[in-house]
C-alpha cells in the first residue's frame, strides 16, 4: 500500500507541481508580501475521536493545526475557511455551536477572520477541512528546502508530551482526569498551541534557514527538511528536550526518548540556523538538538540506542 | 431541523462575519487586484454517488463546481487546493489516478495550478474539499448584493438539463447509455461546464450588477440575490429557457418548467443588468427571464401555474 507521502510525491512528479511540498503554498501577492495558504483535513476516528475530546477542544484543534503550518513559514495568519460534513445527530445537537466557540476563541487570539467554507451532511465519518491564509514579507517565507550543511538544528519546546497524552487516552484516561500530570499530557494532545509568535520572530530576525512544524514527529519531519534540502542530519539524544511530565509520571527514559523522536502532534517548530546559539525575547524554550550534515538522506542519532534513524513518526491516531 | 442556509446565517450573525455570503470570499490583494477564494465540500451519497459516475467525471466535477463560483464573481482562476479522504479500498485501486486525470484535464483548460491540499483515509464516506483561488480587478468582483430595482434578470443558458439527468440516473439509466438524448442529460449532471469565460466578459463589459451561479436552482439562487440586494423579482415563465433535450424525450411542459425553476446544478450564471438586451461575442445563449422589483423578498412568476415562488431548489441528491 503506497503511503500518503509517496502518493503526493507521485502526483507532484506526474503533473510537474512545483508549488507543493512545504507547510504552506506560497503565492505572489504584492510588492511587499507573499500569500501563504494551507489546508488540513481532519477525519473522525483517524485524526480525532469524539469520545476523547470535546466540541470546543476540537474546534480549537482544527484551527490550531493550520495555524501551526502558517507559523512554520514564519508568516502571519489573516483569514480562514472551514468546510465540514457532519452526521444528522451532530447537526441536531449543540455540537457545532460549541465547536465554533472553540474555533473562534483561538481565531480571535490570532486575528483570523472566517471568510468562507462549506457545510454538508454525511452519513459517514465527520470531516473538517481547515484552510488558513496569511502573509509573509515577499521572498521571506521560511521553506523546508533551505537547510545548509553545518546548520544547527533547533526545536522550540520539549517533545513527546502530545504522544504521551495519546497513550493516556488509549489507556482509557479521560480529559478532565483529577491527576494534573496526566491531564497536562492529554491537554497537549487535544489542545495544541500553534507557535505563531516564535515563528514570526525567527523569520524577522533572519535566524531560520529552514523550518517545519512537528506534526508528524521529529524523525519524520526532520526527514522532510533533509529531503527538501538534500542534506543529512545528526541528532544528539541527550540534547533532545523531553516533556518533563513524562518523567514525572514514570515513563522510562528510552520510551520517553522514543515518544520525543517518533510521537507527533507536539506542534513545536523544528528549524535550522547558521547560528549555534539562539535567544529570542520571551522565548526561553529553544533547544539545539543537532546539526545538518552532508550525509544526504541519513539521520544519525548520537547517544541513543540506535544510530541511524528511520522515519518513525506518524500522522494519525 | 435548521437548514444549512440558516445555520450559516446564524454563525454569520453571531460572530459578525461580514466576509461570508457570496460565491467567493473577496480579499484585498494589491493595487490592481482582489483575490477571490471558494471552498466546496463534496460528500459521497450526498453530492455524488460512485455507482452513477466515473473517477474521471468526478475529478472534473469537483473542480468545476468551484470554478463556477469563480465565474460567478467575474474572476479568473489561478490556483487550487484539493483535500480528500478516501476508504482503503479506493486508496488501493486506480480510482485516484483516474480522478486526478479528470481534475487536471479541466484544470489545464483554465490555467489552474494545484498548490496544496491534504490526503487522508476514512472509514466512512468519501469526501473532497475543493478550494480555488483567483483574481479580479480591484473592486470589480460581481457580488450578489448589487441588484438594482428595474434591473433585467438573465441566465447564460437553458435550464433543467442537469436535474433531468439526475432523474435519469435515479430511474436506473446509466452514464454511457446508447440513447443520445438521455446521455446528454446525464452528462449535464455529471460533467458541468463552469462558465468562466462569459462571467469574465460580463464583468469586463460592466454589464452585471449582481451575479450568482445556478448550483442550488433558479428559485433558490435568485432568492440569494434578492436577499443580498434587498429587492424582489418577477420572472416570466414563458421566457425561461428550458433545456431542449427535456422536451425531446417527452417531459411535459409543466414538469420541465419545474426542473428549470427548482432543479439545481446547471451551473449557468444568473445575473442582473441595467441593460435589457445583452449580446456578447461568442455567447449566443443569454436569456432575459424577468426583472428586479421593489417587492423585497418576493419572487413572482408570471404565466406559470403559481404566482409567488417558494425557494424549491436543492443542493444535494
Amino acid at each position: 500500500m503506497v503511503s500518503e507521502f509517496d502518493f503526493i510525491k507521485n502526483i507532484k512528479a506526474k503533473y510537474g507541481l512545483r508549488g507543493i511540498g512545504d507547510d504552506c503554498a506560497v503565492l505572489p501577492k504584492n510588492a511587499d508580501s507573499d500569500s501563504v495558504i494551507t489546508a488540513d483535513l481532519l477525519v473522525e476516528d483517524v485524526d480525532f475521536r469524539l469520545d476523547w475530546t470535546s466540541p470546543e477542544l476540537l474546534g480549537s484543534r482544527v484551527l490550531a493545526v493550520s495555524l501551526s503550518d502558517i507559523a512554520a513559514m514564519g508568516a502571519e495568519s489573516i483569514w480562514a475557511m472551514l468546510s465540514l460534513a457532519v452526521t444528522d445527530s451532530v447537526w441536531n445537537s449543540d455540537f457545532l455551536e460549541k465547536f465554533y466557540e472553540g474555533w473562534f476563541t483561538l481565531a480571535r487570539r490570532h486575528n483570523v477572520e472566517l471568510v468562507g467554507g462549506d457545510v454538508s451532511r454525511t452519513a459517514g465519518k465527520i470531516v473538517f477541512d481547515s484552510i488558513v491564509g496569511g502573509d509573509v514579507p515577499r521572498g521571506k517565507a521560511v521553506l523546508r528546502s533551505g537547510a545548509q550543511i553545518g546548520d544547527s538544528i533547533f526545536v522550540t519546546g520539549p517533545l513527546g508530551g502530545a504522544a504521551g497524552g495519546l497513550m493516556m487516552l488509549e489507556s482509557g484516561i479521560k480529559y478532565g482526569t483529577a491527576d494534573p500530570a496526566r491531564q497536562a499530557l492529554i491537554t497537549k494532545q487535544l489542545r495544541p498551541v500553534p507557535r505563531i509568535e516564535i515563528g514570526r520572530q525567527l523569520r524577522e530576525a533572519g535566524l531560520a534557514n529552514s523550518m517545519i512544524d512537528l506534526s508528524d514527529g521529529l524523525s519524520s519531519d526532520l526527514r522532510h527538511i533533509c529531503n527538501a534540502s538534500h542534506v543529512g542530519a545528526r541528532l544528539y539524544a541527550n540534547d533532545i528536550p523531553i516533556c518533563p511530565v513524562l518523567t514525572k509520571i514514570g515513563v522510562a527514559n528510552d520510551q520517553a526518548l522514543s515518544l520525543a523522536l517518533n510521537g507527533g502532534e507536539d506542534f513545536e517548530l523544528l528549524f535550522t540556523s547558521k547560528d549555534a546559539g539562539i535567544s529570542l525575547p520571551g522565548q526561553p524554550d529553544i533547544y539545539r538538538i543537532g546539526e545538518i550534515t552532508a550525509n544526504e538522506g541519513v539521520i544519525e542519532v548520537i547517544g541513543g540506542e540506535f544510530e541511524v534513524l528511520q522515519p518513525g513518526g506518524y500522522r494519525h491516531f
